[in-house]
């Protein structure tokens, strides 16, 4: 996909191959979360796009290349950071909430890959080691933003129950809408189920929350709740 | 399968049918758990059994007959709440982790169900209500014991907060070892591990307990992380 040196335009061909590509991800990114990726063929997938098998073939080897590539999409959606915006401990609660919502909504755009992730992970050594390294960063940063509050005076917890609490928060919120579409049918599940999400993971933070930080919280989940 | 009135003993047959269906479940249990339920035919399970495929069916009309049984003995195993044996708060505790220890055993055991979850209750309305009723008692059942903790000064949490706590342990218990599994290899994945699940589950009450209660359980947490 070079396209040469940097500063150069895309010629035609390019932007069209790019395109193209793209197509080809979106609808198979449609496809896989609705009917799930395993009952999904590279056939179904280039009929549904008026296209033929061999014009797939040529942007995608096979469709655990797609699933890959789906997979780098949906990695770079979540895995950024919460950015501390240093306004006291009010806005670092807001904002964890918040961040917590972008995150559910990521797994609920690639939700495919969370139905069958046990499989999935098991058949494809480099997307376990991906999705690993990104739990790890993930509770890097969960155990960090408690350090911080405990620093601040906002949380009370020892070390070990800071690392539990990071473990649950990543289990809660890895598996969050996996739960919900047990509970619900499929098609019921949806945003409300992300706001309830997020609410279930800062329920998970806000007993050891202190003062001012735990009130705040008590007052964004009182508005979730009404 | 019935043999008529209660106290007359079964005749040579009906033992062995009942001897050959156990042989039957028992062996698609194992393959399932290790294979993934979706990977292994009626076929398969014949062939270990060195059974023609006409006996199996004579005892079995489908594969998802055999996944209904192994469901409903899992059902059997892990339906039964934990009996407060009322010898105060500190046995009360000791109960519980050994219950989540007992549930998260019997998970690991019928483990091929969790694997797929999704899939399966989307396949089966049958399962799914089961599932849910299932779900619905154990979620009762946790409120049930955080109230009574509450009562007796052991515990203090909202309504709210009860409710939401009673979700979380609720998800993690459900979604535990696929947890581990995605983190470990799946050889990795055993007895240690259930007993992580029943110090994390336990890590979400914790907070909410008070005195007695709460220095009860950080001393097991503490045998158990030693």
């Amino acid at each position: 996909m070079k396209t040469g040196a940097g500063t150069r335009p895309l010629d035609g061909n390019a932007v069209r191959t790019q395109r193209t590509r793209a197509r080809i991800l979106a609808e198979s990114l449609r496809l896989f979360n609705e009917r799930g990726e395993a009952r999904v063929t590279t056939g179904m997938i280039a009929e549904t796009l008026n296209m033929s098998p061999g014009n797939l073939y040529y942007h995608f080897r096979n469709k655990e290349q797609i699933v890959e590539e789906l997979f780098r999409a949906f990695e770079s959606r979540v895995g950024g950071e919460p950015v501390p915006r240093g306004r006291g401990v009010t806005a670092a609660i807001e904002d964890l909430w918040f961040y917590l919502h972008l995150m559910l909504e990521g797994i609920w755009e690639y939700r495919f890959l969370y139905r069958n992730l046990d499989d999935l992970l098991a058949r494809n050594r480099k997307l376990r080691d991906h999705f690993n390294r990104m739990i790890d960063a993930k509770h890097a940063s969960v155990v960090a933003l408690c350090e911080g509050l405990v620093r601040a005076g906002s949380m009370r917890a020892t070390p070990e129950e800071i690392r539990a609490l990071a473990r649950n928060v990543l289990v809660v919120a890895t598996y969050w809408l996996n739960f919900r579409s047990l509970r619900a049918p499929r098609e019921a599940a949806g945003a409300g189920d992300l706001g309830l999400g997020a609410y279930q993971v800062m329920a998970l933070v806000a007993p050891y929350l202190l003062g001012e930080a735990r009130e705040h919280l008590e007052l964004l989940s009182l508005n979730y709740l009404e």
